[in-house]
């Protein structure tokens, strides 16, 4: 690791020291001011909304013409429906409950102490996305509810976009009497930026990065900060033999085809022998009628129905995911099989039995080692908004701290407070 | 950064998928069959400490050959009295409740679906300590009791001791039943296996490194796996204008002279000025009795009885965390002052405020930014045994996932199932 640019990096801490000004104050700040101020980055988004497409034509225009692909750039454009979406996705977090202050365990010692464990905000939270201008807003609102000073880095392509979005969400926030700088944004430092942030020891509590696998990968190998690892979903759905065929169908089909871009979409399906002439054959004809691309193991493509186009599963697409409507299907001997191929490539993040037998669904989510496990239901359900947590920064993959969907609890640590009356230690 | 050697990354590499396979199994093992291999590793060394010991002498005199410390000794030091120390914490393990599997939320969704998030091992905990072979067993028998296996690494110091009852802990693991590779040591491949063992990306689940700040400064720069840092304590008392001088008296000395050498002591003394002249004279004088260095400030000093001795505080003095009898001292313009000054140096541990004044004591405690915060209580409470949670691996001064004493739950993740009956998203 080559040191980073040391200008960059001064220019970044101090970023984040006026970060933890904003945050202590923050910490103090009651649940009331900090929903006004979240109405009054929505206003603010509404009202400067031509400002913000505007800003949104520019960076398409350059996104053009540095060559992004059509799905970047379709991540990096907002409409005036995206950003109702936006605007909307602020206001629900009004409706949250604060999780600062609640109360996680507490008793009263055998000596009379009064011990409460409470939840108190990270403090600084830096953010690194890419092309999504929506995780600006999305960010600032979830750390802002959560009392944290957020430190944004939202990628090269939506500069402009970012920029003004950032700029209207610190207007608000100051005019609603709450410190400007909880929302804060290093882009202007470009990548140097972003490896000043992960070094930062000390002055950031939290890095989360949001992304593809490359920079998800890039963070977690070089951050000297605390990180959560977010989304990487290489998502299994498996039909056992005991299940219900129409229920697995529709299953299977949801789990696919219902978004296939996103990181809980499933990428490899795996059917138990023991139904897989009966089922395959249905399952892989809706598949192609909905013109997924099928990678089938030799036992799938000897159950494939007549006319069907589908190429020969390689050992890399049990790897892969797809992010696309394309998916990589085998036959099994059965559950422990299904098991066995799932620790071998999974990601770890959601997997599907669908099966009518109790011993057989009990064994598949103990023995996955991954952080959500749905019993006859669609994989596309790992959501904060699904799980009832209300809006999310992201699903964690990692076993630290947060699994699964991340909400607002997600963003706090914890504070023991002890209260005695003159205790000492024997 | 520079390569670790390939022939230990290869054998660390080799330990690890091993202690994942056992981890597989002790996620799957119900609480009765590990609470009887516990008892039976407390056995073990009850039945073996005559090896044990000897063992440890033939460490302890390489140690007074190597030059080492008389501190560093007396932690390396095992008795008959210290082996029933430990063989005791592994017994009391045994009353405690298995974590795992615990249902931390749940709910039934509009949709039906039935969600609950539950306790699991955190699977691969690597521990990376030095000179205290207390630490192997508590460690061995905290993992066991949380489903995770571990990987020991004691120091090259400890050696022949840790070898001894890592060998006599294994044995008793696999006569219960359970896989001995639950626990595993790597104190044969030396520091370039702790090196390996940092950068096993994907093998470890948890690195805890427990020690002085030197050792915790390197594993968290350099590791490549999740980390929870330990137990630096720059812990502070304030003495509030409001206080009761009584019980502040016995929480500085309590705090300070209990035991200092761990990280829950007290290290340094602020007073309010407006106590200053009655309440200094009093505490400097039983400190100095209790043998205690004192370090003044300029307005400590003028309060200081005749016929103390002190030295003049340097600045490195507000930073340092003597682990001895030595305390710097200093006068603060009130509540405001000293948070200042404790937001300035802690290390985030441990504060203490004495006062009889709610709004101040509310106040210290929603503005420090600490694991703990002691209202009229000795510092020395913060301790997972004090504080109920029973037996602890250490005490986190991270905000991530642990914060204060680390029990068993500190040990564990948790996983979403989601039992369905065919839902799939709109």
């Amino acid at each position: 690791m080559t040191q980073v640019d040391p200008a960059v990096a001064d220019a970044v801490a101090a970023v984040a020291r006026r970060s933890r000004l904003a945050a202590r104050r923050l910490a103090l700040t009651p649940r009331r001011l900090k929903d006004q101020a979240l109405l009054a980055m929505a206003d603010a988004l509404v009202e400067a909304s031509d400002e913000v497409l505007a800003a949104n034509r520019l960076d398409l225009v350059g996104g053009r013409e540095a060559g992004l692909s059509a799905a970047l750039l379709d991540r990096l454009a907002l409409s005036p429906e995206r950003i109702v979406g936006i605007v909307e996705a602020l206001r629900e977090l009004v409706g949250l409950a604060d999780p600062v202050g609640q109360v996680v365990r507490g008793s009263t010692l055998p000596n009379g102490l009064r011990l409460r464990q409470i939840r108190v905000p990270m403090g600084v939270v830096g953010m690194i996305y890419e092309a999504r201008p929506n995780v600006t807003a999305d960010a600032a609102g979830l750390g802002l509810k959560s009392g944290n000073a957020v430190i944004l880095r939202g990628g090269g392509a939506a500069l402009r976009t970012n920029g003004v979005i950032v700029g209207l969400l610190r207007r608000a926030v100051g005019g609603a009497g709450l410190p400007e700088d909880a929302v804060q944004t290093i882009d202007q430092h470009g990548r140097e930026g972003v490896r000043a942030l992960m070094r930062a020891r000390g002055l950031v509590d939290l890095l989360v990065p949001r992304g593809g696998a490359g920079l998800i990968q890039t963070v977690v190998r070089e951050a000297q900060v605390p990180v959560i690892e977010t989304g990487v979903g290489n998502c299994h759905v498996y039909v056992d033999g005991a299940a219900d065929q129409d229920k697995a169908l529709a299953i299977v089909l949801n789990s696919k085809v219902q978004r296939p871009s996103v990181c809980n979409a499933a990428e490899t399906l795996l059917v138990d022998q023991a139904v897989a002439a009966e089922f395959l054959p249905r399952v892989l004809a809706e598949l192609g009628q909905a013109r997924v691309k099928l990678h089938l193991d030799g036992r799938a493509a000897a159950l494939a129905p007549a006319g069907l186009a589908w190429d020969a599963a390689a050992e890399s697409d049990w790897l892969t995911e797809y992010h696309d409507l394309e998916m990589a299907v085998a036959v099994v001997d059965g559950l422990e099989a299904a098991i066995a191929h799932i620790q071998r490539y999974s990601s770890g993040h959601t997997e599907a039995i669908c099966t009518e037998d109790l011993r057989r669904a009990q064994a598949f989510a103990d023995q996955l080692d991954s952080a959500v496990i749905m019993i006859n239901a669609s994989t596309r359900f790992t959501d904060g908004g699904q799980f009832g947590l209300g809006a999310e920064i992201g699903i964690s993959t990692q076993k630290l701290h947060a699994r699964g969907p991340m909400g607002l609890a997600e963003l706090t640590s914890t504070k023991w407070i002890c209260l005695g009356d003159g205790q000492v230690r024997e």
